[in-house]
């Protein structure tokens, strides 16, 4: 069955939503791309890059008509989006998100609506950059990437096959898993080195010769900082929405943490060495992977 | 004063040595290189390489007639290297090393020689990879980074002059600092990240899903933690070597995320902006300089 979109509908036109707008497009997949924002701006230039065609301030009127919605926008504003969508959404649009927890986003959405609309797939692009805004965007973001999609009970299987098509059309790989499974694996491997990587910056920007500190940093820091660069707003919103798993991923680390510096303490360096070493290689396979 | 080394001594010729080596040769400031290792691979691949001239297993026999000697084995050996070239040097001979952790490295050399020679310039390139052994090493490695010397009380100018010209010569800018505000600084910005990353990778490996988590983690995990695929045995050695100044960085970065995740759980919004915004600010400056 070959993909097609009439129209397509993108509320908040920022990294994530702008690169998908301009991935259909590329994939000659869609006809019509309205594009939604609050940011005025950030509007004009989606239009002036040509990644949207039109541009709508009024969430309820950009969904109407809509074949399929994709909501990008940072999942602290979620809950208000979705209760503007679910004034007006035709009962054939296929709605989807790109949140990075989803327990939040199906609960904005369960608020919204009072149930699970059929037509609603979760989903969650693991792709991105530490830059934002739609002048980020690009139409290869999501290519080998894999889109991990969260359908519930109620959701309408033919309405989870049109979005893997969308993000197949984007060059994505796309898996399913539960809501729950996502958002402990996404606390693991990326809420968390995000806390971390802030927490560390944040750490040696408040010591007292922190200006000098920075000059003797290289290239091993600013690999390891690069995500402390990305968007604090956003970043507040995800660790707010996956709140209970981060926690307890944050409580896990801390005692893996507090056991090394144990260790050092008293000289334990057969410890240190087993600790380096297993990381290490759980790394290197890692890398190679991909 | 042009600078002219008749004989170089390199012991340990690993990534940070064999680079040392390659970067006085291309610089055409070098005669001869002799290079010293356990390792008798190792130094079988530099000289096949064409990284030192001739090879020496026999540290005492390796530094004997050599101008300058530059040590750089991992810290943990340096106790024992230092030792049997006390044996045999040149009164004239400049002694300089790479260690990663300083006052470890003087200690090393003050029970090696019962004194510090007024030759021995301590010294630390801000410089490498997450990769290891001769093969990695190349000329170019030091070029515009910083390599630290801190000098002693007991440290003749001249030799520091020495040490100066041929890390110049190799491209890079020296500066100078005391002992302990070295392992201070180095703690914080490279001993710290390398713990924090080891330790999350092998926090993620001990879970009972870690096959499936690596397979979801993106570009920010894979910078963030590139540094755990360094030497193990290195760090081992370096965490020990600077212990106390590690644990103190460890301690207060414990604190932060425990104020972070404090904050988590209370749903303190404004706390993770704040910390977030700062350290991205920090980071974004950290980003520019270079």
């Amino acid at each position: 069955m070959a993909m097609h979109i009439d129209r397509l509908c993108v509320v908040g036109v920022g990294l994530i939503g702008g690169s998908f707008a301009r991935a259909l497009r590329k994939a000659g997949v869609v006809k019509e791309i309205v594009g939604c924002n609050r940011d005025k701006d950030q509007l004009q230039k989606a239009i002036d890059l040509g990644v949207i065609d039109s541009a709508e301030t009024d969430i309820s009127k950009a969904v109407t008509g809509a074949h399929l919605i994709v909501v990008a926008t940072p999942v602290g504003a979620m809950e208000s989006v979705f209760a503007q969508i679910a004034q007006k959404l035709d009962p054939n649009a296929i709605l989807t998100d790109v949140g990075s927890s989803k327990a939040s986003v199906v609960a904005a959405v369960r608020s919204a609506f009072g149930k699970i609309p059929t037509n609603f797939v979760p989903g969650h692009p693991i792709a991105g950059t530490e830059k934002s805004g739609v002048e980020a965007s690009f139409p290869e973001l999501f290519r080998d990437r894999k889109v991990i999609l969260t359908p519930l009970p109620e959701t309408d299987v033919a309405a989870v096959l049109r979005v893997r098509q969308a993000w197949a059309a984007a060059g994505a790989q796309v898996v399913e898993m539960s809501v729950q499974h996502h958002d402990q694996v996404l606390a693991a491997t990326s809420h968390l080195p995000h806390v971390l990587a802030y927490s560390l910056v944040h750490c040696l920007a408040q010591m007292d010769d922190s200006q000098e500190i920075f000059n003797y940093a290289a290239g091993g820091f600013r690999d390891f900082t690069r995500i402390a660069s990305s968007d604090p707003r956003m970043w507040h919103d995800i660790c707010l929405a996956n709140r209970d798993e981060l926690l307890g991923v944050i409580k896990t680390f801390g005692m893996e943490l507090e056991q090394l510096a144990k260790a050092l303490r008293s000289g334990d360096g057969q410890y240190l060495l087993k600790v380096f070493q297993q990381a290490k290689e759980a790394r290197d396979r890692f890398a190679e992977k991909k």
